[in-house]
């Protein structure tokens, strides 16, 4: 097998990055969708879901789109690499990485932050009212592999700001 | 006086962008700081400081890491064009600038996040205890004022990201 010309190696790397996202977000949304517990109250039952979070639900949002984002720009670096024209590539893609990755990453660092700080700060009240430990653990958890799913979009955010044309 | 040269122009945008976000994190920082509220609870009475909200301590160091960075970076640009070198800036400034505003711009986002997601999910339960709204309420607008200095360097990070030099 040759090996491949040296202007395809970021758009490899970019790849590998893409498919690591997309793995951790994937792991991040099972464990997010699967959060559920019960609370006793005076014999009464509540169930508790991740939607009752509020936080949990912006981290849904900024998961979901992190995993659109990432399927959209898998299907371009491989329709790119069939049809074998990575020269060719015009700039108005190369913007659009650029402000994809940027947008994306900001929300994939948010999502992560407020599921941490709500579930740190609300740890101390929850277990005071009977709520188990699991149900935190795994928003933690989710949240957790979230914030790896932003470190290989940041470092995707680096590489298409070098990869911008410059203005002037 | 004469119009600065086109040169300037861009230095001067981002000066203005810093000064803004050196305002708006300052006034996040005044309003966290002064955040404190009594509980009382069986006639003994608590005094709650944002310190004892973790994710008020992030932001604290998200507001505190942002207008040291902000300082450093207006004292730069108030150097240059002092000096009137715009255009001996070496690439180590710009790549300094690129990586520097995109960290504090994480950091900054982050902040504004944790404390907005930690508010948000804590308010019911704290009020049910009996903690004033308005302590929660003074959490919010220093996370607003956080995130207003974000969108200022959001904003440098995507001109520093334009101006950084082409790695090949």
């Amino acid at each position: 097998m040759p090996t491949p010309p040296p202007s395809m190696a970021p758009r490899m790397t970019a790849l590998i990055l893409r498919v690591l996202t997309f793995a951790f977000l994937v792991a991040s949304l099972a464990i997010l969708t699967t959060d559920t517990t019960t609370l006793e109250i005076r014999d009464e039952v509540f169930k508790i879901r991740f939607k009752d979070v509020y936080s949990y639900r912006y981290m849904l949002a900024a998961i979901v789109f992190g995993i659109a984002y990432t399927v959209l720009q898998v299907a371009f670096t491989l329709n790119h690499i069939v049809k074998r024209n990575a020269e060719t590539s015009g700039d108005g893609n190369l913007v659009f990485d650029f402000y994809g990755d940027k947008v994306i990453s900001y929300m994939l660092a948010t999502g992560a932050a407020a599921a941490i700080g709500a579930t740190k700060d609300m740890k101390p009240l929850l277990t005071a009212l009977g709520v188990s430990n699991s149900f935190l653990n795994k928003g933690y958890a989710s949240a957790s592999l979230l914030l790896l799913g932003f470190v290989c979009t940041a470092m995707l955010s680096v590489l298409s700001s070098y990869a911008l044309p410059k203005k002037v």
